[in-house]
This record gives structure tokens, sequence and C-alpha cells, in this order.
């Protein structure tokens, strides 16, 4: 059974953007150093590309899954990743205004105004693979919906001050986690593994 | 030479405490899960005490510091730990009203305004031993001021919700950390050791 998971890099002070995001500035001022672990170079550019050793490991993870659900202000500023993420794998987005998004979407793409059923939808889509969760919105509504099952940080050895904090305006009820694994990666990035406890 | 290290118990969504902060709710509402991993029971009591294995490691390192360093909020909370947080060992407490303060403190208690100067008088009577450093306020000015050698937190699997963030309010420059150690402690307690990069 497929399981979604949450992958984002956060800083340790919680940010996983810099303030002023916008569309043209998607991770905001600075937070490009939440991200320095996936980038290379190509022909003196900055690419983003499979890091070597642990954190290519972790790539893989997430580029290896079967689906993607993300929400409305990931998907704007990301432009919906042009309609593939990876490898085709289909894309669910939750949004409220769904059903007209829908009538242009493109192939392999599903919007959805709610996230228990863009999250079902995805994990049956999956299959025996797991699903690719992305966004701040949609973990706040998803932990809510008890629809989330795992979380994978990328904890990046840095305090950004200021920015989007992965974890805001959640209700004051705990959501306990059981720890799966905790692994250095290079660059001073640890991969923090966490269950959701329902 | 002494290390100045912060040592706190954060959750994942970066909170060290529940909303509600009182002097009778010192750890604010549902903030005693963020010590469960500190806490054991004596006739039936809860009470603080040294874990076993790995956390009981972590416990003897900042049990075993030369001096204790906070500020007005943790000082408030904590009644200043009626003078002696361990051994006896001499306590700072920056405070803007320092010298008002200084009259009435109990011997091993210095009162200070400036919290370069707190951490240097206490990296002075510590000796070879590290300064255990507290507190929100205390954090966020020593990082201003370049005071803050270490960062040992420790990581409690669970999403509070909100409460008192430990890392609120900081300037938007970036603070480079190097990561020192990661360790998986029991109860999903996760201590993740950092030097701040200056």
């Amino acid at each position: 059974m497929a399981k979604s998971v949450l992958y984002m890099s956060m800083s340790l002070d919680g940010f996983i953007a810099g303030p002023n995001e916008r569309i043209d500035n998607g991770l905001g001022d600075g937070g490009m150093r939440l991200h320095h672990w996936l980038m290379g170079s190509k022909a003196g550019e900055p690419v983003v590309q499979r890091p070597s050793g642990v954190n290519g490991e972790v790539w893989d993870a997430f580029m290896t899954t079967g689906a993607v659900v993300t929400g409305h202000g990931t998907r704007t500023l990301t432009d919906g990743w042009g309609g593939d993420h990876h490898d085709g794998v289909p894309l669910f987005f939750v949004d409220r205004d769904a059903a007209r998004l829908q009538q242009d979407a493109p192939p392999r793409v599903t919007y959805l105004e709610d996230v228990a059923e863009a999250m079902d939808r995805a994990r049956a889509a999956a299959g025996d693979r797991d699903v690719l969760v992305h966004g701040v919105g949609l973990t706040r509504h998803a932990l809510a919906a008890g629809a989330l099952d795992e979380l994978h940080l990328h904890l990046i050895p840095v305090l950004l001050g200021q920015g989007r904090r992965l974890f805001e305006n959640l209700p004051p009820d705990h959501v306990e986690l059981e720890r799966l694994s905790t692994v250095e990666g290079e660059d001073g990035v640890t991969h923090l593994r966490y269950r959701v406890v329902v």
C-alpha cells in the first residue's frame, strides 16, 4: 500500500523558504540555501541534479515516487512543474477552484478540492510506490485530515531567521511521531524520517 | 577554553513550550511533553531524574557544565532555580535591571545587563568545563552578539502545534552551522549538536 510522504528541506529554525516569496522569487530571499545540497553546476550555470552519496539515495527515494500531491501555493510557485514533476507520474493538485482548473489541465494532472480524496487518489495511482507530498498549506490540511503517513525532512544546518515556516498555524493538538531513521547526509544535511502516529 | 552551549528540548515544529506560559504553568499547556525523556517517578509522583542509556549521557553533559547563563524569562519561570541549578555552579542572569536585582542576589548569582559580558564571565567561571545556556530571548541576543558557541538540541518526536518557539524574531541574516553529531536517544529523542560558524 502506497504511503503519503512529505519531503521538505527545512532549516534548523523551521523555514522552508526565505522572506518575500513571489513567482519570480519562488524560494524567497536566500531560500536557495536550503537546496544547495541538490545543486550542481553545468557549464557554469547552477542546476538541480542528483547528489552523490547518502544525499543521492534520498534523491532516489523521492524521485521514484509514483504520484505527487501539492496545493495551491507550491503549484503556483512552480507553475505546476510544467505538468511533469518526474517520469510523468500523475500529479494531484488540491485547490478550491478545482472544477474550473481541471478544464485546462494538461494530461496526467488532476485537480481536487478535498485533500483526503486527493491523497487517496494519489495512493491508488502510485500503486506499490509512495506518494510525494509537498507544500506548507497542504501539510497543514493533510495533518488535520489524518491523510499524511510520513514526514521525511532534510534538516539544513542553518538558521534562516525569517521566511516561511513548514509548521505554522497548526491547531494546539499534539501530533505524535515515531522516529523511523536519522541519517547524516553530506554537506551537514540530516535526513529525519518520522511516521505520523494516528 | 569553555564553550557556551545552548541546551534545549524542542519539538520537531520548533516549540520549547506550549501556549499559555505562566509562572504556575512554566512549560505552557502540554509543554511537559517535551520533557518526558527527563521524567521518572518516585512514590507515584513524577520527578525529573537522570534517564538511562544515551539520554543519560546527554543529561551528564549538561549537568557537568561549570556555569549557567539565562535571561529574564527563564529565570522568572524557574524562580532562578532557587539559586542552584546543579552542584552549586555559578549562575549568570542577564537582565536590564541587573544593578537593582544584584542587591538581593543569593550567593553564586551574578546579574549582568550585557549578554556578551555575561557569557565571558560564565566562561571564565566554568574553567575547563562548558557553560550551560538556556532560554529563548537569551538565544536571540547571544546569537546577535556572536556569543553562542554551540547548539545542542534534543529533538522531540511530536508536533506541538502552538506555543513558544525557540527561534523567533531573528534577523534575516543566515547563521551557518556545522553539524557536530546526530545521536538517536531513547523515546524517539534525537540529540543534534551544531557549532555556530562565525
